[in-house]
């Protein structure tokens, strides 16, 4: 059956407040430099006070990927939970601008919606303290298993994994996928998150839950357990699905049947502000498999998408990726 | 007496949210290029739900002007009405964040903060439509007169002519000001406001009311009413006050007691959205006053600024502007 959608991400819905922050600041609030920490309404608020003067963008890590992928011109749906509040009106206005379907029903009452606070260091690294508010909602309710089924992929954030309902909706989504004959990729966002749920995620990715991975050096060094990228990338392998392993300003590695790629990175003119990085390079990197560009051409379009987005301040592009990749992969 | 501040802001407390359009989009939307138009709750609705995806960052003109001089170093208070919702969490946070003294009771009832959509056009130039909200609810009862006393000069926007209750509180202060023998700046903040106001606007020019104005080509032509700059220029003279007339990429004037200095503008390393342009040579020519810079050396720390921010999007410096200026005035 032909897809309605080339990819459906679910994910948290959450509005970025950005701040430029040093190392020091990191230091004092206790906060891991390059990691997402999981912060309730209190912290949340005493470490705003704290930071510097900001801007707020439209965040979430499937909700950037959607974004990139509708800006590259692909069909995009997006799932995940905003309150009735003026950030949720910003989310879901910012998503559905941006040209992607967003129906979830909006939560009346409860939490209010998401916020992540990402304090970006002069080095370009951010580092995130995320309340999830209205997210914890997010249930199995709110995957539509017709929408699933018109989706080519399925994108899943590990970040779903935190909130309580979000492993049901996750499990929902993988078996409608499945059953339509569709693919299902995940993200593993973060390797904190892996060290929470490593057991789950490798019963995942081993038992055929998952046909597309992405993952950075740390992530997957922390899914295998191991220090070395090397014997990461083997263990990868093993797994027998298509992975997509960034790292950084040293390019990917991605693997899939009996290929393997060892790509650059695309330099940005500017490094500012890396939020969005793996994200956006998902985005790149679905878009070509939807198109069937195969592996190396996926992952160089992804790394030119990571490129636009750590170039200016904000986790989605400022520009119309279609045109600004045109002809460049 | 020595002053606590060196300015005090009193104005409307927004938050803006930028977003990308072309021109054709304006005309659509029947705004005129380069001007601010009032708009109604509604209209903001239907015009941010067709406005592109954006970004939110704190604005309103003086409380732009007093982020800058807070930024290099000054000793700033602001004074503008928000309401206890997430935007004016935001507004109240920046503001204090970057150095601002700001007191104002938050309104816990009627409108919601003021929300200003700034469309920028990829000629770098902004056009911006103003929902009011919570703003109109500033009066005199805001201007605590110590406050005004204790500062060298009391700095005000002429969009406050708009919102019902701006005028008594515009005069309250200037009254205060002038009785503990402190200055008044004002800015004419933009033509059509001129326009709307201008035999008042005359009235408090010409009766001692102001003793630093600030106006760009368009509102200092607007106020005299006449398509010719020098002739605009030589009434400006005639008023007996200081005045910075700013010209954009033409550079400013500055005319005070029978000095005339005519200055190139400060190129920024990228035009990206002159949204603060104003503000923020308003905030450098203030800061210079106030340490006895002499009205030359003023305005070039007014153009170093204002250059500042037009190099990315947003009204606000996005560095340290004492740093970012250092030996360069």
């Amino acid at each position: 059956m032909t897809a309605e959608f080339d990819v459906l991400g679910i994910g948290n819905a959450i509005v970025d407040v950005l701040a430029p922050t040093d190392d020091a600041f990191l230091d004092r609030e206790d906060l891991v430099k390059g990691y997402m920490t999981l912060i309730d309404a209190e912290r949340a608020e005493t470490l705003y006070a704290r930071m510097p003067a900001g801007v707020e963008a439209s965040g979430g890590s499937a909700a950037n990927t959607m974004a990139g992928l509708a800006s590259l011109g692909g069909r995009a749906a997006f799932v995940g939970r905003v309150r009735d509040d003026a950030l949720g009106q910003v989310f879901a206005h910012d998503i559905r601008a941006i040209g992607v379907d967003f129906a979830t029903p909006v939560a009346t009452e409860g939490p209010g919606t998401a916020r992540c606070l990402v304090m970006v260091t002069p080095d370009a690294q951010r580092t995130m303290a995320t309340y999830l508010g209205a997210c914890v909602g997010l249930g199995p309710d709110d995957v539509d298993p017709v929408k699933v089924a018109a989706a080519s992929i399925t994108y899943l954030e590990g970040y779903l994994w935190d909130p309580e309902n979000g492993k049901a909706a996750f499990r929902k989504a993988i078996a409608c996928a499945h059953e339509a004959g569709r693919r299902v990729a995940l993200s593993l966002s973060d390797a904190f998150c892996v060290h929470r749920f490593r057991p789950e995620f490798m019963e995942l990715l081993s038992d055929g839950g998952v046909d597309i991975l992405f993952a950075n050096e740390t992530e997957i060094s922390a899914l295998f357990e191991t220090g070395d990228f090397d014997t990461a990338l083997q263990a990868t392998r093993c797994l027998g699905i298509t992975a997509a392993l960034t790292r950084s300003e040293k390019g990917s590695v991605i693997v899939g049947g009996d290929e393997v790629h060892v790509l650059d990175a695309s330099a940005p003119e500017k490094l500012v502000d890396t939020t969005g990085a793996g994200d956006l390079f998902a985005a790149g990197f679905l878009f070509g498999l939807t198109r069937d560009l195969g592996l190396a051409r996926s992952a160089r379009l992804g790394s030119l998408c990571a490129a636009e987005v750590i170039g200016h301040y904000g986790p989605r592009p400022q520009v119309g990726l279609a045109e600004h990749v045109s002809g460049k992969y």
